[in-house]
């Protein structure tokens, strides 16, 4: 095998030219391979293989820098930097990311996960070597789905502005993890399909040489100048208008075209944007149908390319899904946004059956949340629904553009709290923290599958401000149907009404907190048991009255402390000289790596027994405590 | 005066076409003149007149929406709309605002501050409008300077996508706050000196017009086609490559032009951009000469154009531009970055001095914060000089490109909590909140301008990750000068050691700790002084030992409670079990309108006085329970 061959970085260089095809073919089979028993990112690096090849065969690591936009399609560089061995365990606890990390390899430049990324960090690296007098090649490599969001063009807007060497490679494979939409994708397209043109441009340059009185040097003339009219004879001429040197557009999957591009892109100076077609899925048939499906994929059958596991049960974006589907029969005017995220939000059903009221703006958060502000300012209900650690993109949006004017927007925010194995990026832990801190603003939680449906209808008829939904990724929990009280503003749900410990639970930790009750009965101890519903407003009556009737409250969130619902509790309790103990369970300040939900609970202990120990612990401190202030009386 | 005729909106199409020359110079008078008076925004106020005035004489309100991007130059539009007697309490308590606002009138269709969301609001509008089958025109008014700011691109996309009729006009005037920087500013002066090519094209049209066989054909070919030739004949052609039909450039002040330009707008099916050229200052010589300067303004002398009041003392940003300024000497890797506010940062000395290592990005502080973390990872120590409430743009790139790699970028958060007149939209009251549950994040907040220079100092020099600086806008306190303990990494200062009552402050809420504590002194209290110059880590040591030895503990800062300093203490207090009572002055969860930041404190009871009282009353509360607790005994 070829692959063996590749111990480390650079290693591939000495492979002899002729071999260079297998090795592309024997990546391809390691990948679906390695990934169809671990699951993981699929399309994307197939997409990339002889693209990720030919950097390693112009570049020299890790003195050059390659910036991998969004990262997950980093996986063929992982091989060619040694780390082959590291895809048994990919995206497993304690196992190698999926994402690229300097912790990992100090041929990972830059670390990435969210989108859009990579030229504002290359572009940090590019003034950073000239500045300090160092000599290294810069490398960004961004999706023209990335190219969509706002950040990628600002750092375009920048990097012509500097005028330094810096090589931007723009993988364009016509989706983000959906189909393309917009603008750009548009003048893509228009370069994409230049081929058409060329036979008009070459009979206008033809006939301009005819010209009887000086056609060469007209021509000449026109070659030279700049702005507009060299269009006729450059793609991409917007990039060059910017100031971007345009060189493509280039095969992504034939070798030889890419390295003598990456030659070319070294030699210019300035920026330069090399323009690459690659197709996802490349060389895996189902991937290549598929290749949303194929995105990030869980283990499958590679003959087939059918999913090894059956989903038996609904997701909590399942039950979104259905509920935005029904609703939107009885609400006409009900319309939903995703930013690039259609399948991964539940949103297909809706765009399927409401096809104008369905909105995919791109990867473009902050853009999304100010279209839903100018929706609801036109009389409309919208829905934004939105992974958690994607809407901290549009934070200034959610406080300046809907909440300042407290306008009816509903944020479906999925993947809140752990998602697992695409880790500290993409993990929900901030958002009851940030979406609570912003007036006017209501931000609820369910406790199972059935609240989430009863939520999202009221937030959809609530007309009193913006709501969030915070809910997880997977599995929705089906427990403790018969407890469905109807969703009150600002009103949490007492399940259990007993004495000495009350356990207050947010969204999801639900589940835990019922198993961690039954244990503390097995134990001897009684304890309440309330879902919070809404993170706030604070339920402060029914606090009050739980701060009377136990002498340890305990609230339980998958949340980063700082801003929690757990401070609203604790913020009330002392406010209020409440003689109650207050514990808050809460995630670390830290982030949180990738390994399955269940092991990372574990190791930030809120798992069932970490809290049921807790618990005991702290009531047995108190019980002490009281005994000896009795004693000292 | 014609001025006098304008009582409410579309008034202005009652006005004889040849009065409306002086109508426009009546409204540059009564802006300068009142403005004068006032301050407030002048240049680019001036810079719109006529464009406004054939808005409303093309448009009728308030059934057609304009949506102005950031709104500072929407006087025009307050006038024209009959709030002319609003302008003696322009941006004063309880006056009228600055920015447009759907609360003032009805003919504000959307509220505005911060840059770049007028495009995605308007398309908001455009959909609801179609959706719910009304019928009214949309049009977003954005500046050149807007224009670089990502969401704007990310709603251009989206517009061009979604293909309805919506008019977006680009006000270039060349400038942001500052000389506009990057690439679409390039393109855009490839659009406005496009005149010098006309020649060249005509000559070309010419030569293929005598092309001996069908030139004429040719040339009617190349108009119809679309992509790339057409650029020959259309400027702008990256917009119509977008899918949006380009009109002009049109002069701005020719009120003409004008009508005739948007006439011809409102025929275009689907999204128009339209390209006006405009003078910031125009009409009125000072403003003309330094836009800059009378971009935002303090009261001034008509005749000269030098302001009323000469600055007696440094404000904090002159205190952060020097220290800057000969830091650059001494740290070589130092390097500063602003997002298009040079002036209003600070950097503007840095940037003489030091050209090479000084950044203007234009207005995308979410690239400024990643590019950050590019200088970082590249070997520098960049500081990225920010307003608090624009920062809020950059949350989830601080998260994700700076914390997450735990990379040492200072961040010099100016305008921190009240920032006065400019309101709702710029108030800095949620930064520490959302800067602190960030993990690996420090934030520090200085007492007085000594302390905003060694927390600068000890920022450049700490390596450990990023550091965050808080301070507020306008005159820096310089009391307490002798009180200069060394900054050491996560410790508090502590001022005065006292008994009965510990304050804790955050940053410049020192000085209104300090005259409370001087009042409580007089009424016989002793209280303990510490400034808490690090909001995150929190000195716990310091708070263990203040909790001990006092009954009561005080934390004031200008934050919002959620997530706040406040509940930091709190937290720790209660979970060790500390048997003191916190009492957290914060401001309320609430937006903060726009008056006098001494007004604001007042009603918020962030003032003296009410600090004063609440903690005169709390404590009489303690000492009532403590006595009633013994007699209990």
């Amino acid at each position: 095998m070829v692959l063996e061959r590749i111990q480390k970085e650079n290693d591939i260089q000495k492979i002899a030219k002729e071999d260079l095809p297998v090795l592309a073919q024997e990546i391809r089979e390691f990948l679906v391979e390695k990934i169809s028993r671990t699951g993981g990112h699929l399309a994307s690096n197939l997409g990339v293989v002889e693209l990720t090849m030919a950097m390693h065969l112009c570049f020299h690591l890790p003195e050059d820098k390659i910036i991998w936009d969004v990262g997950h399609q980093s996986y063929t560089h992982k091989i060619l930097t040694g780390r082959r061995e590291g895809f048994d365990e990919l995206r497993k606890y304690g196992g190698m990311s999926g994402f690229p990390k300097r912790k990992e390899s100090q041929c990972d430049a830059f670390n990435t996960g969210h989108s859009s990324t990579s030229i504002s960090a290359g572009l940090g690296y590019v003034e950073a070597r000239d500045i300090r007098g160092e000599d290294y090649h810069v490398i960004s490599v961004i999706g023209d789905g990335a190219l969509t969001g706002g950040m990628a063009f600002e750092a375009l807007n920048n990097a012509s502005h500097l005028e330094k060497n810096f090589i931007v490679v723009l993988n364009d494979n016509q989706m983000s993890i959906s189909q393309n939409v917009g603008g750009m994708s548009r003048y893509l397209d228009g370069i994409r399909t230049a081929d058409a043109y060329t036979n008009l441009k070459k009979g206008l340059e033809k006939a301009i040489r005819k010209i009887p009185s000086g056609g060469d040097q007209i021509l000449s003339h026109l070659r030279k100048t700049k702005s507009s009219i060299k269009q006729l004879f450059v793609p991409g001429m917007f990039f060059e208008d910017m100031g971007i040197t345009y060189l493509g557009p280039v095969d992504g999957h034939n070798l030889k075209e890419l390295i003598r591009a990456f030659r070319e892109a070294k030699k210019v100076k300035g920026p330069v944007l090399l323009h690459v077609l690659t197709k996802k899925g490349k060389g895996y048939l189902p991937a290549e149908e598929e290749p949303s499906r194929f995105h990030g994929t869980e283990p499958f059958d590679i003959r087939s390319g059918k999913p090894l596991k059956k989903k038996e049960k609904d997701s909590y974006t399942d039950v979104f899904a259905k509920v935005m589907y029904d609703m939107g029969e009885k609400e006409p005017s009900l319309v939903a946004i995703t930013a690039a995220m259609e399948d991964g939000t539940g949103l297909a059903p809706f765009h399927r059956k409401y096809r104008n009221r369905f909105f995919d703006v791109g990867i473009a958060e902050g853009h999304a949340v100010t279209f839903a502000a100018g929706l609801a300012a036109g009389g409309l209900k919208p829905v934004f629904a939105v992974y958690s650690s994607f809407l901290q993109r549009a934070f200034d949006q959610i406080i300046h553009d809907v909440a300042l004017q407290n306008l009816p927007v509903v944020f479906a925010v999925d993947r809140g709290g752990l998602v697992g194995s695409d880790g500290e990026t993409h993990q929900g832990i901030f958002d009851l923290s940030y979406l609570s801190m912003i007036p006017n603003m209501t931000v609820m939680a369910p406790k199972n599958k059935w609240e989430l449906a009863d939520m999202l209808r009221f937030a959809i008829g609530y007309t009193g401000g913006p709501v969030a939904i915070r809910y997880p990724r997977g599995t929705a929990y089906d427990g403790y149907k018969m407890f469905r009280q109807r969703v009150r503003y600002g009103q949490a749900e007492i399940i259990f009404d007993e004495e000495d410990i009350a356990i207050i639970s947010v969204g999801h930790m639900f589940e835990t907190a019922a198993n961690v009750r039954e244990r503390l009965k097995e134990a001897g101890l009684n304890a309440s048991l309330v879902n919070a519903r809404f993170v706030k407003p604070l339920d402060e009556e029914c606090v009050a009255s739980l701060a009377k009737e136990h002498i340890l409250l305990v609230t339980i969130e998958e949340n980063v402390k700082s801003g929690g619902f757990g401070e609203r509790v604790l913020d009330y309790v002392s406010r209020m000289e409440l003689a109650c103990k207050v514990v808050t369970i809460t995630l670390p300040d830290d982030y949180i790596e990738h390994g399955s939900v269940d092991m990372l609970r574990k190791e930030v202990m809120l798992d069932e027994e970490s809290i049921y120990k807790k618990i005991l612990t702290v009531y047995a401190g108190i019980q002490h405590q009281t005994v000896s202030d009795k004693g000292d009386q």
